[in-house]
C-alpha cells in the first residue's frame, strides 16, 4: 500500500493510494484511527487495506493539500554521516557509531510545500535521504528482528542550514528550521520492498542531478540502525528515522552551490515517487 | 506561585503550593485547562490563581504522585558548555554560540522518581541546571523582552551516559536514555524571581557538594539564549529550556567519580526548591 496523510475539507486525514485517486476509509475507521500514527499504533494496516476495499471513500488528489506523510511523529530521529561519499566530502574521520541528531515536528513538510530559506543564511543546502517508520514499537531490538518494526519507507529532504548547522559541533539549529523537512509524497508500506539495500536514490535541482546512491551504500545500515537507536531509546509506532545522505550535497561542491529562491529540488527513491519542493524565502 | 504536576486518584492534574498543600483548581477550569502547559498557552496563569484561591480542592502530596513540572513540553532544549568552570573541565574551546541538543519528553523524570543507570554503562554522571518554561511563545525574540517569554523557572538534572554521549561528536544518544532528566519539584512563577542571575545553584550527591555555581556564570545568559534559540525556532507557552551544568560533573573528575545504584542525587536552586532522585540500574 502506498499511504498519505492530507487535508481535506479542512480536515488532516489520510487514505491509500489507488491509481490516480485516494481512498479515505470511512468515517467509522476515521473515528477509531484519526490518523496514520494511529493506524500503526494498532497494527491496523490490514484492517486499513479491508476498509478502504469495502467503504473507501475516493478523493481527488487535487482537492487535498498535502500533509508530511507522519505529520506528528513522536520521535524524529536523523542520521548524519551514513554514506561514505558523504563522510569523505566533510573530511570527517570514520565512526565507530552511527551520528544521531533530532528535528521538532513543526520542522517537516508536505510534497509540493515550498521550503522557506531564512532570510539570513544563504547557505541552504539539500539532503536526499530515505526515511522509515517504525510499525511496532520496541526497546532492544535485535538487528535480525528490525524489519518486523518497520511499517514502510519514504523519501525524506533533511534540508539543512549549514552556518548554523556548524555554530558548535551540535547541528542542532541548522536542522531545526521550521519546514525544512520535506517527507513523501507516500508511504510504501515494507511488504512491497523486499530488499530496501537495492533501492536507487537520486537527489535533482532544477532537474540537475546532485546525488546518487544506492540503500546498500549505507554504513550502518537499517537493521543496525534500528538495534543502536532501539538501545538507548524506546521505539513506537510512527517514529521516524532519517537514514542519512550520500556524497554530493552543495556545501561541500567546489564552488559551494547552496538553493536559491525559486529553485525546484526533488528527492527520489525507487518505487516511492518523487519528493518536490520549491525553495522560497522567509519574510 | 508554586506550580506543581501530579497523579491524584488515577489522574494526571496539577496545582498550586500553598504551605505543606497542593490546591488543584475546580473541576470546571481542569476542563478547560487539562494541564500546566495549558494553562500557559492560554496565558491563565492569573485565572488559576483566582480559580484555586476561590475554589481550589486541598490536597495532601503524600497522596500524590509527582509528575515532571511541565510532562509534555512541545519542545525540550537542553544547552551545553554554559559555564566557563564546565567548558575549562572539558577541555574544550570557547565558542561564539551556545552548543544545543535536544531531548525527548520520554526522558523527562519527576521530583522523587528512581533514575535508572542503563545497565550496559557505568558512566552515569549529574548535571545539575536551571530550566526555563516558555510562557508566551514567538519567534525572533530581541534579547530586551526575553523575559516577558518565560513562565517560570524550575531545577533540571540533564544525566548523562558519557560514554554514549560521546559514541560521536552528537550528544543525543548520551541524553536521551528513559527518564534521565528529572524536572521539578515545582515551578515558580518568573513575578517571583526579581533577578535569575542571584540565583545559587548546588548538586549533591549523598549529600556531597558537586557542583556550586550562580546563574550569573552563565556564558550565554537568558536573553541571549531566547534571542538565539528562537531565530531558528519558534517558541510556544510549554517549551522548555535547560540552561546548561556548571563545572563539576563526575567524569571530568581525576579519578572519575559516578552515580551508582542508591545514590541520592539532589539539585537545589535558591526559591525553587530541592529536586532529588535515587539511582537505580535498569532491568
Amino acid at each position: 500500500m502506498k499511504l498519505v496523510s492530507f487535508q481535506h475539507a479542512g480536515q488532516a486525514t489520510y487514505g491509500v493510494v489507488q491509481g490516480d485517486r485516494y481512498l479515505q476509509p470511512p468515517a467509522d475507521f476515521l473515528n477509531r484511527f484519526p490518523d496514520l500514527a494511529s493506524v500503526l499504533c494498532a497494527d491496523a494496516l490490514g484492517e486499513l487495506k479491508k476498509a478502504v476495499a469495502a467503504n473507501g471513500t475516493a478523493i481527488q488528489p487535487s482537492a487535498t493539500q498535502a500533509l508530511p506523510v507522519i505529520p506528528n511523529p513522536g520521535k524524529l530521529i536523523c542520521v548524519g554521516l551514513n554514506y561514505k561519499t558523504h563522510v569523505a566530502e566533510t573530511k570527517r574521520a570514520d565512526s565507530e557509531y552511527p551520528s544521531l541528531f533530532l528535528r521538532f515536528n513543526d520542522t517537516l513538510a508536505a510534497n509540493e510545500d515550498v521550503v522557506l530559506r531564512p532570510s539570513f543564511s544563504e547557505r541552504f543546502d539539500w539532503e536526499g535521504e530515505l526515511a522509515f517508520v517504525i510499525g511496532k514499537g520496541g526497546r532492544h531490538i535485535p538487528k535480525a528482528q528490525a524489519f518486523e518494526h518497520i511499517a514502510g519507507y519514504a523519501c525524506f529532504n533533511d534540508i539543512s542550514v549549514r552556518d548554523w548547522q556548524r555554530h558548535t559541533h551540535q547541528f542542532t539549529p541548522g536542522k531545526n528550521f521550521p519546514g525544512t523537512g520535506p517527507f513523501g509524497p507516500y508511504l510504501l508500506t515494507r511488504d512491497e520492498v523486499p530488499d530496501v539495500t537495492q533501492l536507487a536514490l537520486e537527489t535533482r535541482v532544477n532537474g540537475n542531478v546532485m546525488q546518487k546512491a544506492t540503500l546498500g551504500d549505507l554504513i550502518f545500515d537499517i537493521p543496525v540502525l534500528v538495534e543502536y537507536i532501539s538501545r538507548f531509546t524506546p521505539l513506537s509506532p510512527g517514529d521516524v528515522i532519517a537514514t542519512g545522505t550520500p556524497g554530493g550535497v552543495g556545501d561541500r561542491r567546489d564552488p559551494p552551490l547552496y538553493m536559491k529562491d525559486g529553485d525546484v529540488v526533488e528527492v527520489e527513491i525507487t518505487g516511492l515517487g518523487v519528493l518536490r519542493n520549491r525553495i522560497g524565502v522567509e519574510a
